[in-house]
């Protein structure tokens, strides 16, 4: 009992002779991702009610995805599972009770934790959202993650006005190179801090072409002046994904009534607070999880118009994806391998591509 | 010219007879109290216009008195310093623009740092309170500091109702005394973390006297269930004034989006911050400094309101000083001493008493 769309073409047609086998892989325990994963084939059954068939194009594999199936992460699925958070699809068809959506349109997931490393998913209409054709698959697929914990960090920690600044560790990290396009969208300095590296002139170009407005080594940064010298405002706001001395080292620059947000451990040290900073400069050191902000905010106007930004941006060639390897599905073991290693942290990620 | 109060009285006819001598314990240059601390006398001139000649009755000795001595604290006074930052002080008589304020009334000091630890001092109106004299002279001495540091800390971080928990370190210090006064008048369940010793027993007997709700040692919480077992809520709120490990432990507790304020630091180790319960559990590091509070609340309304509370609960018997000596002025030297050691910081206060 299909409600046929009536937008003509390939999908739609195809939808009327023959119910879906999806490839999708799934684990049903906890373990390394090569050795749990398995690639298997169900037949999907045809959308009713709210339903809706997607035809996904690409999901991406975040560390947080790889966490989930070593039974590390505080999302714990149901067994069995399809491993993957995110992706952008195309609606094939939808169930009969579903209204403002259509074939062909594209879709990502407003819901965490959907199962998205598969060819077709049959999901509810209220767990997706519509983006617009004209953003580019690798950032629909890479927007629900790490565009938007850049923007909730940038907006909901502290108050910043264009010519204010941000300083960040890990700065060539899929959130810190949204971090820099955003800073860049909205007149504000963003410092970034990274590891020196045989390669470090082309980073450095690559995040001051994203929008960084200086890009120091970690050596660098400890003898820097630019805070001093008063040519870059001293930050308010500043973001870690390391730990460790690294944190230490970026706190240690920030303003009075700064605050530091917290969103990654990649040196699996702790953060380690002096007491003096805390009292007397009156730092705050604060964390952020997408995943509790995005449940706590399913369906806040909030919520809406940061996709509407970020969509824009998209649109305009003014926010990208960040670096960033397109893979076929069947490789996802060579992928999964790779995107935990300090690499897959703070470099490349790779994107499941499923169109065949 | 002054405008005489027509309070009968000692004190006003006195002031009519002769300007004052005070004897001042001053310093010219940063160090030990010891080394730099004389007992100085100076004629003080008659109160003029907004002016109030206060005489000190008691006067409490406060670690950062201590390091605001030693050069260490970050307020710097101005060579020649009077030493010291809290009293309590009667009117003695009143400059021609003073208006509502009498001889013999008591007074507070509503500025930091006037330089307190004398028999006499001259200060401006504007830098004091009225205190009622049904406000015992320990209590009316140490209010500004400690037992304001508390309400403020409980009030300012995170909302709390009768029957939520607040857990702090250092439960025998005298902020720590002043929270459990606290909390006991607000319905707020009160867990406090001492280091053990040889009198544990007597401490926690004291503490819980005071308003504790459950007191123990840094061994006892790590293998307490009393959180566990739901006898008591988990803590929405710490307070840490040791550091290092204690920090820890303490913060282990929160519950999600619980705040830790740092307010001292007497293990001299920073406060080390695990990742995990800032992404995941969303808990805030933040800092609490008194003097920046006040200084930036000088003549708020939440600051009039904390003191008609305090000074309520202090007379009707439900908020007592911090256990205390006092001790005469000329016996500074031990009582400066004794005031920095680890029983200065979470043991007895010493208030110098100036009544001969």
């Amino acid at each position: 009992m299909l409600r046929q769309t009536l937008r003509p073409g390939h999908a739609a047609h195809w939808c009327r002779q023959m119910s879906v086998v999806a490839k999708s892989l799934k684990y049903t325990q906890h373990g390394e991702p090569q050795d749990v994963l398995k690639l298997v084939e169900d037949q999907l059954a045809d959308p009713k009610d709210k339903q809706v068939l997607v035809r996904i194009l690409a999901a991406p594999i975040n560390p947080a995805d790889i966490n989930t199936i070593q039974g590390k992460y505080p999302v714990k699925p149901k067994f069995p599972a399809v491993a993957g958070n995110e992706f952008v699809g195309e609606v094939i068809c939808v169930g009969e009770n579903v209204k403002g959506l259509q074939a062909g349109e594209h879709v990502i997931p407003l819901a965490t934790g959907l199962g998205t490393w598969t060819t077709y998913g049959l999901y509810n209409q209220d767990q997706l959202m519509t983006v617009p054709k004209k953003v580019g698959l690798a950032e629909a697929a890479t927007v629900t993650v790490n565009p938007c914990t850049a923007y909730r960090m940038l907006k909901d920690f502290v108050k910043l006005s264009p010519g204010d600044t941000v300083i960040q560790n890990g700065a060539n990290s899929a959130v810190g190179q949204a971090v820099h396009q955003l800073c860049r969208a909205w007149g504000i300095n963003s410092i970034g801090i990274v590891r020196d590296r045989p390669e470090i002139c082309e980073l450095k170009q690559l995040l001051e072409c994203l929008g960084a407005t200086a890009v120091l080594t970690e050596a660098e940064v400890r003898t820097s002046d630019i805070f001093k010298t008063g040519k870059v405002k001293r930050p308010k706001l500043a973001f870690n994904c390391v730990g460790g001395k690294s944190a230490t080292e970026v706190s240690r620059h920030l303003d009075d009534c700064g605050v530091m947000v917290t969103y990654g451990g990649m040196s699996r040290e702790p953060v380690t607070v002096a007491t003096g900073p805390l009292i007397f400069k009156d730092i705050a050191f604060r964390g952020f999880w997408m995943t509790r902000w995005s449940k706590e905010n399913y369906d806040a106007p909030e919520r809406k118009q940061m996709f509407k930004e970020l969509f824009e941006l998209m649109e305009q060639g003014k926010f990208v994806a960040p670096t960033h390897e397109m893979v076929p599905l069947e490789k996802f073991k060579h992928a999964a391998a790779e995107a935990l290693n300090f690499k897959g942290f703070t470099g490349k990620k790779f994107i499941l591509n499923m169109r065949e």
